[in-house]
């Protein structure tokens, strides 16, 4: 394995993996309340709205989470997520947050229009993040580990009508973390019940955005583990091994779970 | 086989079809200039930003598409697709689409952040038509049938330093139409040549984004049709069959090659 890819996947998670589960909540009550004042990245003026970062204004995570729910019901994840980030700015803000054409975001349901290829939820989350955050990169890692690992949702709206019974997607894919839920649940790709885990999926995204954005903006460092299941693979695949034919941060067995009798023995 | 699936995947290709390989040169050079004239969807006064779909005006998709393979080489693949169309309409028309923050389009690179999900190009050409579309939905389903079976690039700048062999990606993910890229060429995944390619793919996906709105503002209907690669996999997991397990467009097989022994013989 090349050096650099031993160094990528030893990482530690410091914040991603404390927030799972009924740990989640406690650390939100607790520590994840935006603090009253200024706006933390200092938007005394308004920005130029054709460049970005876009300042970044303390939001409650569990409001966030909340809108993100009513707004799946408008025009699904990608939206709900994103919206419920952009839309809270908008009303507090005005411009250019409020001008920002949200509803663009509807074309990434269900892995963008259906296809199901990355999580709509995380799609909007990664979008937002982009607009607001002076460094995004460790968060989008972060987020996207944080969704592979974590057992999801871990926000449950007053307002849900099923008992949501969490799941770890094993993956950034709408298929794959739906097909897994299916297997978790034993309840069928287009049931309501799916249709309202996915709004909670985007509720539990939007959540963890408003998370990451609050303790970045307040010089907290996030750092995350990328997945060690596809360190074995990477060691002939992925860059500086001797085939160097693939690219992904994927964790290769929730796809490739077969590999057939020609494929040397990992 | 339920009927709705059967249906959904013998659509008829109309235009997706059409615009591979060589023929595909022919017909934009006759077919898919933009007309002379005033705004095709009737912008005689400024947009309101937030609402969508905003005005589109027609652009020449071969200057999209260099312009894309420029924008590639400032903030890679989504932003390439997603800047060359909107970054002109702002040169030309100026706002609301001056204004739009065009630099977040950088998290999709490399399938978001380098995780290698969806293809960022296709993830910033379906942002472009969700934006500028009064009737997304059958532009972004025939973009995707395209990217999935035509040989791309289909189009190759001047400024190209490598021979750039086609390829067929099979698939939206980014992580799997680079691994067929580097079994076509025998090319390493993060190769120079690679990153040329990307930035012609980018540029091919954003040409073919200004051909499908420029038809579309013009009153031609686009048809695709789904991969029949999937259509057996379909009758056992997805909608309306006996499992119900899944969702996706995508072709199964690119990812599961082998299903192992305890899968019933397809």
């Amino acid at each position: 394995m090349a050096a650099s890819n031993l160094n990528r996947r030893q990482l530690v998670t410091v914040v991603g993996g404390a927030l799972g589960g009924g740990i989640a909540g406690a650390l939100f009550a607790s520590d994840n309340k935006p603090k009253e004042g200024p706006p933390s990245s200092g938007a005394e003026t308004k920005p130029a709205p054709a460049t970005t970062p876009w300042p970044y204004h303390a939001l409650d995570p569990d409001v966030t989470a909340e809108r993100a729910f009513v707004g799946y019901s408008k025009a699904h994840c990608m939206y709900g997520a994103f919206e419920a980030v952009l839309g809270q700015l908008g009303e507090k803000y005005g411009d250019p947050y409020k001008s920002f054409p949200v509803a663009m975001m509807k074309y990434g349901a269900g892995g963008v229009n259906g296809w199901a290829t990355l999580c709509g939820a995380l799609n909007g989350g990664a979008a937002a993040i982009q607009l607001l955050s002076p460094d995004p990169n460790p968060l989008i890692d972060e987020m996207f580990v944080w969704y592979d690992k974590e057992a999801l949702p871990d926000y449950v709206s007053k307002a849900a009508k099923y008992p949501n019974v969490p799941s770890v997607s094993g993956s950034p894919l709408c298929h794959i973390s739906i097909s897994n839920w299916c297997v978790k649940t034993g309840k069928k790709s287009f049931a309501p019940e799916r249709n309202e885990r996915c709004a909670l999926i985007a509720a539990s995204v939007a959540r963890h955005v408003a998370f990451q954005l609050n303790k970045q903006a307040e010089g907290t460092k996030l750092v995350s583990a990328l997945p060690q299941e596809a360190a074995g693979c990477m060691t002939c695949h992925e860059k500086g091994s001797a085939l160097e034919n693939a690219r992904t941060k994927m964790t290769c067995p929730q796809c490739h779970f077969h590999l057939g009798t020609e494929h040397p023995k990992a």
